[in-house]
């Protein structure tokens, strides 16, 4: 399934920079929409980088005056009962869930506009950066089509009343706002974008490996615990880290007061 | 319930300006309590509405000093067991979860002080907006009466530390710190309050009624929800959307370049 | 447990101050570590504030270059297997669940750095005052060990991406930053912090302490409940707050315009 049929050339572009996997929308003419085939390959990416341990950190990242903007309406509108776009959605719903089980981080780099399940997917990051000039928008009910699933990213990194007036309005926040209400982490000009954003991967690709996995894991998995159960799995999951030669390395090199060799 | 007595008048006004309908304290001398019967009319307003489908977004509206200032202490204090309390805190419980699975946007329009039950409902409704000179409190620890009901509406909209301390001291907050928190969504100048509130109620009136109404219950519903649930549900809510004709339309529209014929 | 031996300095230093209790970090020269001794140190003072009736408002303080930089990396790397760790991660989360759980309100006064635990220690306060010199960082990660325990309390009050930015990169936020992503309530001038934060203690040890006590564990109790839920177990808790003297003196006091006599 995430395999670009050989004929076609993919929709996509994964490229590996040391410990940085990019994920680069690559259809930028077409303001690089979430098709059926664009979902799968980005989903089979992250199947691939899951398995792969030199991957420590993920950038999805586009060029041109889109980040993404979401689903493709020519094929939505091609379909024409309510499973085909159930299954569609679907299909879509289980990607963006794969970024967050994904074991690596995972940064959106924001340079366009970032529309329906595009501002879904900034979202679903960890974490994103934002050039000056991105615009955020849960746009489809512009169209009759209220963002549902965008919905539920938007709605669990922005405050509330913040998030229904976007998802009611349609209308864009700018990157300023986008950070204001916590859709993005930063916000820098637009021609230090990517470097940002780099020295943001790189940063978090110097950690070990397998503590950042495992804090990962266990953020998403205590988020909706009561705080007992939360505490009991965070602590449990501590003491397996501590157990690790990575974090007996970095205290022994922080007591001696020198840099740890990983 | 709903009907005021026929001698005397209702304590609230209702009126239809389109597709808004107004929802307005009128006892402004008495800085708009929420006495009984003011809950018993506002939510038989709101049951009539949740049935009238030419009302497509609700203003929540008041005159003078204060857009509501809660409960009226005075009967409160006539009511001499916990039992009849406990009802009229129930019932007040009541209306507010009304606005909440109300079928349309309730947009709450702040021109004063909003205290106690007077600061939930800012915080309950789906969007607020505030002039410059409203303010905001949890006053009733000032009475020794610590505002339980009303941080059930403000921790779900306020970060957990800026509601503990509204709730602790009773405090005031002024509109542009009320913002900055997620308890409204705009401030305006007290003299544009009325209009930008109309034009945001007039902007999602606009939008097609049916992809609004679904996806204010779908936001609701999902926010409590698991990741994997809440995605289920968005996807299902989002392809029973897509199969109306106002999407159909809309996407057709947006596909043409033309504005769409709802 | 609570108890230091009788040969050896308290790690802590417990104050009264009228009906605030002065809670304080006692070793300024080793950064006020949260050693087991001193976890159980601080977890026994609490266990006796919250049978102390004329405790009304507990302030956590310290003084030095660090209001705690979380665990002794000495004491928790003397310890070979991961059994003793997790026992040492659980003795903490009980400490942290402990101030959320007191029955009196907890200030967290912040002079200096807090780090990992310790940052989780201002995140778990029901309030935090910090000097415009504090900073904040969940630093585990830079020695190989994610800030799982800490990640409980800061993903609490902190929004998603900042909180995950916070724990993957182990960076220092400054204090106004802390303020806008709600880990701390307050910034004031260095000079300041004590006099803010004992006027903010002192503005809450003057409410009825039924009414707060009761308030605090209602907030808690109802923020991970449903909206009925939550709503149904408010309702009962105000009622029976109204049911008190405090509350039956503060409205008739408010109702004869006259300060209440408590």
């Amino acid at each position: 399934m995430s395999q670009p049929a050989p004929e076609k050339t993919s929709p996509i572009r994964v490229t590996h920079d040391g410990a940085v996997a990019r994920v680069a929308f690559d259809e930028p003419e077409r303001y690089n929409p979430l098709r059926g085939d664009v979902i799968d390959a980005l989903h089979g990416a992250l199947d691939v980088i899951a398995e792969d341990d030199t991957v420590r950190v993920v950038i999805l990242e586009a060029e041109g005056k889109a980040f993404c903007a979401g689903h493709d309406l020519r094929e939505v509108r091609g379909m024409d009962d309510r499973e085909a776009h159930r299954e569609l959605f679907d299909r879509c719903s289980a990607f963006m869930q794969r970024v967050v089980n994904l074991p690596q981080p995972v940064i959106a780099r924001v340079q366009g506009i970032a529309t329906a399940a595009g501002c879904q997917l900034v979202a679903t990051a960890d974490l994103a950066v934002a050039g000056r000039s991105a615009r955020f928008a849960t746009s489809g009910i512009n169209l009759g089509l209220f963002c549902s699933t965008p919905a539920v990213a938007v709605s669990r990194v922005v405050p509330r009343k913040a998030a229904l007036e976007m998802l009611f309005t349609g209308d864009f926040v700018d990157a300023d706002e986008a950070r204001r209400i916590g859709l993005v982490n930063h916000v820098v000009d637009d021609d230090a974008l990517a470097d940002t954003t780099d020295e943001l991967a790189a940063k978090i690709a110097a950690k070990p490996p397998e503590a950042i996995q495992a804090g990962k894991a266990l953020f998403y998995r205590q988020s909706s615990a009561d705080l007992a159960d939360a505490y009991a799995d965070a602590s449990r999951t501590m003491a397996c880290n501590m157990d690790t030669d990575a974090a007996r390395e970095g205290v022994d090199a922080f007591l001696e007061k020198r840099k740890p060799r990983w």
